[in-house]
C-alpha cells in the first residue's frame, strides 16, 4: 500500500493518451475505454489497431471495471479484444451500451456485464467514486468522468465540446464541472484534438438550420444525404427537416441502418416510424418525396455513397436531379477519397454540397475558447493532454500556461507511461509495454514486424523469384532456370527481361565450381548479381527468392 | 484548312488541363506547359506521372513551341521527356527557363533552343501572335498568355492570384487584362485551384510581417525556416528579416541550394553574398546570429528537415534553443508526413510554428474574389475552367454563370478532350489518346498497368511461392515441397504455417494421378488448394505463385 495513484496510457496510435488509459490505487484498476484506430497507408493489408493489453493481461485480478466514455470506435473498438483476455464488467450510456452490444453479436461466445449509467450517477468502486458527467460531442450519450481517489479528484474529459445548443436539450454539464472545481480538483485530462483551432466549434444546430436552407431551396430534387451513422443528434436534425419539408426517409449503408434500429430501440432517436421507407421502393415516390440518408461520408471504398459515384449501387442510381449533401468533413487522410467520391457525383451530373461549399458540418471537438472554459471550470492543480499527436498535446499544455498553470504541474503523457499522482505531486515514474498490435486477417502482430516490412518492400519495389535446379556432384544445371517477377517489369519489356535475366542466372552459376557447392553459397551469389542486374535495368531492387534444389 | 482552333487537354492526374494543352490551328500546334505530377499511394513505387504524349507525336511536325508559363514541377517537370520525342523551341521568363536548364543537366545529349520572353513581349509563331502577361504567384517568372489566333483570342491565366502588395513590385497585370478584355476576348482558359474558397489570397508581403514579427520576438533561438524552394519571394523576404536581425543565413537541402544560386546568378534573388555562410561552419557563430533555409516544408521523406527531425541530420541537430518555422502549407496527401515531422521536432525540444499557428504561409492561387476578377477583366465569349479536380472546375463553372455566362459557352474539359473554337461557336469535338504515363525507375508504363495491380496485391496481401519437383513417369512427388511467404504470416506463427502448407501441398498433389500429367494442370490445383488453406488461416488471399519442375 503506498498511497499513490498510477495512472498508464495505453493505447494510441499517433493520438496519444486516447483508446485505453488504466487508473491504478494499490491492488485496484479502472480502465477507460477500450477504443481501436484504422490504419492508413503505413500499415498495408492490416485491417485495424488495437492497444498493447499486456499491462491489463499482467494486472487482471486488479481490474474492476471498464468505463466508456462514448460510443465511438476510438474508444469501443477494442472492447471484444479486451474481453476475450479478461473478464470486467462494462460501464456506459445507454447508446454506448448498445453500440457495444451489437459489436460483440460477432463474437458470441463472449459473455459480459454491462451496466448503463446516466449523467450524475455515482459509481463506487473500491477506493474510487465516479461520477459521469453530461459532455456534448459528436455521438450521443457522451461522457466526462471525475473520478475521486483517496489522493484527490480526476477529472477526464473524454471526447467533447461545448455546445449552447444542444439537439437534446442537455449541454455539457458547465456548472456540475464548475462545482467540481471549486471543491478542488487534482488532476484534470483535457482531450485535445482541436486545440490548434482558435474561437469556439459551430453548435450543432447551426448545421441544422444550414441543412433546412439548402434542403428548402432545393424542393423538387431528390436529396441524398450522407453523414456519420454514430452522429445521432445529425440524424435526428435530418430527419426532422425531412418531416418538415414532406420527405420519407430511406436509410442505406449497414451502419446506417444498424445505428438508426438500435438508437430508435432506445429512444436516442425519435420519428415516426412512418416516414421511413425501405430503400427498394423508392421508385414508388417522387424525387420532392424521399431523403436517403446514407454512410459513405468519407468515400469508404465499399461504402453505400461510394458505390452510388461509382454507378454500383442498385437501388440508387445517380441522376442529374439529385442534390448530394455530405454533412461530414473529411478526417485526415480521408480528403482522397472524400474528394474522388464528390467528383464521381459531378460527373453524373448530380449536384453536391460538402464542407467546402457550405456549413454542413461541425466538429465534435472543443476548440481553444471551449477548452478555456474546461479548464477555468475545473481548476485542476496538475494537467495532463491528452487525445492529440504530441503537437497538440504541445499546444495545449501552452494554452494551460497561458491560464497560469505552473510547467512543472503538467505532463505531456507517451504511450505506454505511467505517471503517479499523490495529493501534492504529480511524476512520470517509468514506462509499461504498451503501445499498438495490428489486427490483420486472422493474425495479430506487432507494429516492426516482419510481415509489414516485407509488404512495404513488395509494394514499392514488386518480387522476383530465381529456381534452378543443381546437380552439385556432376557440377551440372539441370534444366532451364526458372525466373517469375511480380511488379517489376512492364508489359512490353516482359521478353527481354527474361531472356537477359536468364543468361545473368547462367552466367552467375558459371563463376562458381558446382561440385559439392551448398545450396545456401549458390543463393547467395545468385541473389547479388540478380539484384544487380535488375537494378541496371529497372533501378530498382525487389525482393529476391532464390530456390535452389539439389539434383 | 478549316479555320477553326482545336484545343486538346493532354494532361493532369486528378487535375484537369494542367501539365499539358495543345493549341492547334490548321497544321500549327503550339503546346502550353509540360508538366509532371507526382504519384500518391495508390501508384506504390512509382516515381513521377508525366502526360501521355501520343498526340504530340503524331503530329510532330506541326509543333511550333512550347510555352512555359512558369517554373513549377507541374508545368515544366515532363519537359525532358518531350525533347527526347520531339524538337521544340521553349518560350519562358529567364527563372523560368533556368529552372528547366537546371533540369535538363541530368540529360546531357538532349540539345534544345530556349527563348527568355518578359512581360509585355509578343511573339509571333505562324497564325499565332502571343502576348506574355506578368501574373503574380507562388513563383517568381509567371505569367499568363493571351494568344491571338485568327478565330479570336484565347486567354489562358496559367496559375495566377491577385496580390497588391507584390514582393518585386510588379503585379499581375490587371490594366493589360483589362485592355485584351476591352478589344474582346474569345475564350478564357482560367485556373481553378481556389474557387472553392471565399474571399481574397492573403498577400505574400503579409506573410514576410508576420515572420518579421516571430524572429523579432526570438531574438535569441537559433532559427531555421523550411519553405519551398521554388518560392523566390518568399525566400527573398526571410532573406531580408535576416539581413535586417543581423542573421547570416546558411542554405541546406539540394533544392534550395540549387534555386538559390539559379534566382541570384539571374538576378531574381537579391542580397549580400557575404550574408552567406556555409551550413558546415555553423557553429562557428551563436544561435542568435544564424537563419537556417531548409527544404522539407512538406514532410519529405528525405529531405533536410525530414532527417533533423529523425536526428539523421550531421550538421544540424535539432535542441531546445531552436525555433522551427514551416512557412508553407501541407499539399494535400502530405499532411501526414508534415505532421509527424514537427511532431519530432517538438519532441526534440524545438520550438515550431506552423501554419496552423500562425499566417506564415499564403496560397499562390486566386480564391473566389480574384477570380471574379479576372473574369470581370477579360470578359470571354466562352469559357473553359482548367487547373483544378472536376469539382473546382464544376464550381468554377457555377461562378462564372453568377457573373452572367451563359451556359451553353462553358465547357468542362476533361483529360484527353479536343473542343474546337470559331469566330462564333466552341463545342467537344471528341477525344485524342491522352491521360497519364507512369515513370518508375527506368520504365515508363501505364496507369492500368499489371505491375501497379500487381504491387497492390503485393502490399495488401503478400505473396506465397510453392516449388514442388514431380516425376511425372513414376507419378512420384520428389523430395519435399518448399513454400516461402513474405508479408502474409506473422513470426511467432510462421514454423506451424509452413508444416500444415505443406501437409496441405501434399494432399493437393494426392488427389491427382501424376503418372503424365500437366504441369499446368498440377500448378492450377496446387493453387487453388493453397488459397484456401492460407484463406482459411489467415482471411487473406495473397498472390500464390506455384513453380512446378518435372523431374
Amino acid at each position: 500500500m503506498n498511497n499513490k495513484l498510477k495512472i498508464t496510457f495505453l493505447g494510441g496510435v499517433g493520438e496519444i493518451g486516447k483508446n485505453m488509459t488504466a487508473l491504478e490505487y494499490n491492488d485496484e484498476i479502472i480502465i477507460i475505454d477500450a477504443g481501436l484506430t484504422f490504419p492508413d497507408e503505413d500499415l498495408p493489408g492490416v485491417d485495424i489497431v488495437i492497444p498493447d493489453m499486456s499491462y491489463i493481461i499482467e494486472n487482471k485480478d486488479k481490474i474492476k471495471a471498464l468505463l466508456l466514455t462514448h460510443g465511438h470506435e476510438d474508444h469501443i473498438g477494442a472492447v471484444p479484444f479486451l474481453l476475450q483476455q479478461i473478464r470486467v464488467p462494462i460501464y456506459g450510456t445507454r447508446l454506448t451500451l448498445a453500440l457495444v452490444e451489437n459489436k460483440m453479436k460477432e463474437y458470441d461466445n463472449i459473455k459480459y456485464k454491462a451496466v448503463a449509467v446516466k449523467p450524475k450517477n455515482v459509481l463506487k468502486l473500491g477506493s474510487f467514486v465516479i461520477e459521469f458527467i453530461k459532455v456534448s460531442h459528436s455521438i450521443a450519450g457522451a461522457l466526462a468522468l471525475s473520478i475521486t481517489t483517496p489522493v484527490g479528484t480526476v477529472v477526464h474529459t473524454g471526447d467533447f465540446k461545448i455546445d449552447y445548443e444542444p439537439i437534446d436539450g442537455e449541454m455539457t454539464d458547465l456548472p456540475r464541472l464548475g462545482e467540481i472545481g471549486r471543491k478542488g480538483t487534482s488532476l484534470l485530462l483535457c482531450e485535445s484534438t482541436n486545440v490548434c483551432r482558435k474561437g469556439y466549434s459551430m453548435s450543432e444546430k447551426s448545421v441544422g438550420r444550414t441543412l433546412d436552407e439548402i434542403i428548402k431551396n432545393h424542393p423538387n430534387n431528390r436529396i441524398i444525404v450522407a453523414t456519420f451513422a454514430s452522429n445521432i443528434h445529425r440524424m435526428q436534425q435530418i430527419m426532422d427537416i425531412a418531416e418538415k419539408y414532406k420527405r420519407k426517409i430511406a436509410f442505406t449503408g449497414r451502419s446506417m441502418i444498424n445505428v438508426s434500429e438500435v438508437a430508435l430501440k432506445i429512444g436516442e432517436l425519435n420519428f415516426n416510424r412512418e416516414n421511413i421507407i425501405d430503400i427498394e421502393k423508392l421508385d414508388k415516390y417522387d424525387d420532392s418525396e424521399v431523403l436517403i440518408m446514407t454512410t459513405g461520408s468519407q468515400g469508404e471504398p465499399m461504402s453505400a455513397l461510394t458505390r452510388m459515384a461509382a454507378g454500383e449501387f442498385k437501388t440508387v442510381k445517380i441522376r442529374e436531379n439529385d442534390l448530394v449533401i455530405l454533412s461530414a468533413s473529411p478526417i485526415p487522410g480521408n480528403e482522397k477519397n472524400v474528394y474522388n467520391v464528390i467528383n464521381a457525383l459531378y460527373k453524373l451530373g448530380a449536384d453536391v454540397i460538402y464542407d467546402e461549399l457550405a456549413e454542413v458540418h461541425t466538429s465534435g471537438h472543443a476548440c481553444q475558447e471551449e477548452l478555456k472554459l474546461m479548464h477555468s471550470l475545473v481548476k485542476p492543480k496538475f494537467f495532463m493532454p491528452i487525445h492529440g499527436e504530441f503537437r497538440h498535446l504541445k499546444t495545449h499544455k501552452e494554452l494551460a500556461m497561458r491560464l497560469g498553470m505552473e510547467e512543472r504541474n503538467i505532463i505531456l503523457p507517451t504511450i505506454g507511461m505511467q505517471v503517479e499522482l499523490t495529493a501534492n505531486s504529480m511524476k512520470s515514474v517509468g514506462y509499461v509495454k504498451a503501445g499498438q498490435r495490428l489486427v490483420d486477417g486472422m493474425g495479430i502482430g506487432d507494429m516492426d514486424s516482419n510481415v509489414l516490412r516485407e509488404r512495404k518492400q513488395l509494394a514499392e519495389d514488386g518480387i522476383c523469384v530465381i529456381c534452378v535446379n543443381i546437380n552439385n556432384v556432376a557440377g551440372e544445371v539441370i534444366g532451364d532456370p526458372f525466373i517469375i517477377t511480380r511488379g517489376v517489369v512492364y508489359a512490353d519489356e516482359q521478353e527481354s527481361f527474361v531472356q537477359d535475366a536468364k543468361a545473368c542466372i547462367i552466367a552467375s552459376l558459371k563463376e562458381s565450381d558446382l561440385r559439392g557447392i551448398e545450396p545456401s553459397v549458390i543463393r547467395a551469389s545468385l541473389r547479388r548479381n540478380i539484384s544487380n542486374f535488375i537494378f541496371k535495368r529497372t533501378k530498382r531492387r525487389p525482393m529476391i527468392l532464390t530456390i535452389v534444389s539439389l539434383d
